[in-house]
């Protein structure tokens, strides 16, 4: 499966989520992280998110998709990490 | 089409993209909106972000969709805004 997933949490929550993340998915911008994962990686991710996060006042958005179900990806601006992985 | 869009830019432009954006799309989280909107729309959404954004500095990224073509979307911790209009 594919995933999108975009936090917004307290500088120092943001900091673990983010070498977390880092190490499972790809960084693309800011808060923002995609990549292909299988089913069981993307539960053990939750499982710690959950863990890292102040769950009333920090936020993770997902969206997961099958593999090569969207239709386009862009950027404008900068692209701030090339996406070597990116289907 | 369904989008969702994600941007990171100083913040006197970040503003301007959100007061322009929340006129288009739904702000989801922070820095993310998303929503359902037509080609057009999506053309002109465009051409007035980049007139905004500083573009050797600022980055939005964006997915798009034929519209209900993702599989699942959660939040985990705080929903930061509830979607009518999530499909």
């Amino acid at each position: 499966m594919y995933i999108i997933m975009v936090y917004d949490a307290k500088p120092k929550r943001g900091v673990k989520l983010l070498k977390f993340l880092r190490q499972h998915i790809t960084w693309v911008q800011n808060s923002v992280f995609e990549g292909e994962i299988t089913e069981s990686s993307f539960e053990k991710i939750k499982t710690r998110i959950k863990e890292i996060i102040n769950k009333e006042e920090d936020s993770v958005i997902y969206y997961t998709f099958d593999s090569g179900n969207y239709k386009a990806r862009g950027v404008l601006g900068v692209e701030k990490n090339d996406l070597d992985t990116f289907i």
